[in-house]
């Protein structure tokens, strides 16, 4: 057995049955031991960052790490924008990047570069094999950092000899550490807070915006009156029909501002203070009025779910029924023009019960859920860590993780064409997934944002670097040319048309939804 | 003025004069500055490496930096591997990289990176401006280390807070360093080599691949027998009928040892001893037999001209014809099935003179530099760091630098994939590039890599890695998608029909030659 061999088998006892490849020649001997043994699926994808994104839409729905492999510090380096949103959303994943052999380093040839350097900033853990005898145990530790909850980013660098120099047996699986329980006084201290009135508010985060959690949020909301809010992005929001709906707070500083400003205390479950997405000249970073109080039940890494129920029962709130239940509503189909108000109609009627919808329709998203609330129940995904390109990766991911739900990725025009090559491996796997891109042929949030700074009115120049169109895109022909079906939609029948045809479909199928 | 205006009004006056962009939020005011003051022309890339591509392939055509705007650590990353590609290949690079404000940095927005440590592993220099006052002098110190011989990657990290608050006066522009001249020993040192006799050859790389360099070479080899060889890659290799040719060293590694084993003594010339692309078990590192000997006439920073018209007035060289000089050849164009050797020969025939020829065919790419020796004179780029993709953004650069001449980009369709969005930037910019795509539906260099590193022959899984076939990529159609016309060819009359037809547009044309 080799170094690479010894790897697979590891990764497999481990318990990781799924890599997402886009391999080189140091890799050659790993891709051959991926041939030879079983119990590893393997999927290609054709850039690095739709790698790496579906490893984080994998883990999202799965819970489970899936393992990358990359090709030296570039291969990796186009990855990295997926991996910061991996990070950021507490993903596992196991990267396995291919490195010169030892020996080779010193010749400097032209893919040498500091591998561990260009993975540091996007990883918790980062190690070189030094010999393939310890690729084995490295292998596992990697799987063990990666399930460590909630979930994190483990880069393993595999020199070619270590992958193909003899080795021993595969290592055991290594048992990742549970979550914390959160201290007792932490809960008191949140009943205190709730108890004493005021405007108080929960602010859900990690797996607080998940079943069971929500469940006991919206008792502790039926016994206290607290307002139930949650990060402006989450990883996997449980949401539609039948579950605890929760505010988000809002992306727009002044919106952000005015929505906290009725809290005089917020207890944390998950969440961080919430800060802006970015500054701008004289508005603050923090987004809670200055005299506003938190608390924190529970950090994103601890056990949130024990610590809800421990709330729960100090407040003795277990036998109320929850607050905040949304309830399915089947509104009729509008018609007419698009607007962003009736595409969220029309999904919030068509989305089906346990869907996925990964959401980076950006500027063009932002209105969409409050008004899918009352949608089927289904898991809504956000980008956590702001990276655009992120969305049709995750949805590659998600689908690979649910092959029996439906995946809706809501893209915009200028997000989408980051990772397009995502539409590839979509159409390769016959993923079920249907993409919605929102067609306004410009970067529109940075129209906006132009103007948030300060910055006054753009010139042809500015205009120039913040619009898409001189040519448009034709993302019919985008689809069509990975091998993924599409149609058009210019008005809200043609729209609610295709998105069901979309659906009906057990493959890809794109919209190109004109705005 | 605020410190955007003083770092654009400072680049201006540096001489750098295009801004490659893809920005975001934290980048509005330096867009804002780029808008209001003359003297920048603002080009827009849908993906960063397309940016970072650019701004190489421009360097490598102008000879002068142009400025990268990027967006945080995710968005350098996204162009990290064609940044790598660039400082391999010596070129010459400003990056702004935008960067929350200063005080924001604190609160760990979702955007929050390690922007440094990102740029770092490919960067010659890494500054971040503290202040506003400091952006000017920051950014006319960047351009100065972009244009030190033969040109390095400076990266400078502006926080939003240093471009929106008041600035004093641009900074003045700060020379660069003129290229070392090589020590009268090592031309000594190389004179005696080669009037030794014995089996001698000059490894031409950097600018000497370049007139005036060949010329001076070719009169070396005219009075000494020398042979003449080049690097297997070269950032810009001129070419073609009246060119002086060199020998590229192979990329297989038994026919680069097959190759220089003729050889007892090689002078470097802005070379380095050649090595592997990779390492192969039981093949070795280093190219050259054991027992050869290598003096450096000049390094890739020296001043490798001088060295070379050093050495010529050592050997009395100055009067003689040069060797090895190209004479135009126009054989007939081949009819018939698509081969690599017909290909090559329409290429040849076809190549207007002062064409640049961006060479990402990988596999298929191999044979056509031999055969196209004798087309018109010409430039030929390939990639220096070897980090795929670099090929459909160099193009655009060197369109961008030299807009009357002809760009030919020649790319495997694996390698396409990586960068595709930079046909829409050819689109918008109506640059005059023909692409020919190779499509022969696999990552062909992988299939005999995977031999070559000894892992048999593939199986089942092993094989849906190395294919980009189920479903086959349609390449007319993402090439019409981005805006672009195409056309596809199955076999060499239509191949000379298409490239006919590309060569003739003034605008982007892709030709998608079916192998």
């Amino acid at each position: 057995m080799n170094g690479a061999e010894s790897l697979v088998r590891t990764l497999v006892d481990s318990g990781v049955d799924l890599c997402i490849s886009n391999p080189g020649t140091s890799e050659m001997h790993f891709v051959a031991a991926l041939d030879k043994l079983q119990g590893m699926r393997c999927v290609l994808g054709l850039f690095e960052g739709v790698v790496t994104g579906a490893a984080d839409g994998y883990y999202r729905m799965a819970e489970q790490p899936a393992a990358t492999l990359l090709h030296l510090g570039p291969g990796l380096a186009n990855g990295l924008a997926n991996l910061h949103n991996a990070k950021k959303a507490r993903s596992g994943i196991v990267n396995i990047v291919g490195e010169h052999a030892t020996y080779h380093l010193a010749h400097d040839a032209p893919l040498t570069s500091d591998v561990a350097g260009v993975a540091r900033p996007m990883s918790d853990w980062v190690h070189a094999s030094a010999s393939s005898r310890e690729v084995a145990r490295d292998g596992a530790l990697a799987v063990q950092v990666a399930r460590t909850p909630p979930g994190r980013i483990a880069t393993l660098i595999l020199p070619a000899d270590t992958a193909w120099n003899e080795a021993d047996a595969p290592a055991l699986a290594l048992a990742a550490p549970a979550r914390p329980a959160c201290a007792p006084a932490a809960v008191k201290s949140a009943a205190v807070a709730l108890r004493r009135g005021g405007r108080c508010a929960l602010l859900l985060g990690g797996v607080g915006v998940r079943e069971p959690a929500l469940q006991l949020a919206g008792r502790i909301a039926a016994r206290t009156g607290c307002a139930l809010l949650s990060e402006f992005n989450s990883a996997r929001l449980q949401r539609g029909a039948g579950h605890v709906a929760t505010q988000r707070v809002p992306y727009v500083v002044d919106s952000a501002l005015a929505l906290l400003k009725e809290y005089t205390h917020i207890v944390l479950v998950g969440a961080k203070p919430p800060v802006g997405f970015f500054a701008y000249p004289g508005r603050p970073s923090l987004l809670a009025p200055p005299d506003c109080e938190f608390s924190t039940l529970a950090t994103v890494e601890d056990d949130i779910v024990a610590a809800l129920q421990g709330l729960a029962d100090e407040l003795d709130a277990n036998t109320l029924a929850p607050a905040h239940v949304a309830a399915l509503q089947r509104p009729a189909l509008p018609t007419g023009p698009v607007t962003l108000e009736g595409v969220a109609v029309v999904l919030g009627v068509l989305i089906p019960p346990q869907a996925i919808v990964v959401d980076e329709a950006v500027s063009s998203g932002r209105g969409l859920g409050g008004l899918t609330q009352c949608a089927a129940p289904h898991d809504w995904l956000t980008s956590m860590g702001g990276s655009i390109g992120y969305g049709l990766p995750v949805a590659v991911g998600a689908a690979l993780a649910c092959p029996g739900r439906k995946v809706i990725a809501l893209e915009g025009d200028g997000s989408a064409m980051y990772t397009l090559q995502a539409l590839w491996t979509m159409a390769r796997e016959s993923l079920d997934v249907t993409i919605v891109v929102f067609a306004n042929r410009a970067y529109q949030i940075l129209r906006g944002e132009f103007a948030n700074v300060g910055a006054g009115a753009p010139g042809q120049r500015a205009t120039d670097m913040l619009t898409l169109d001189r040519p448009a895109l034709d993302w019919c022909a985008l689809a069509r040319g990975h091998g993924v079906e599409a149609g058009q939609a210019a008005d809200l029948e043609a729209f609610a048309r295709q998105l069901q045809r979309g659906l009906a479909s057990d493959g890809p199928y794109l919209i190109e939804l004109l705005l």
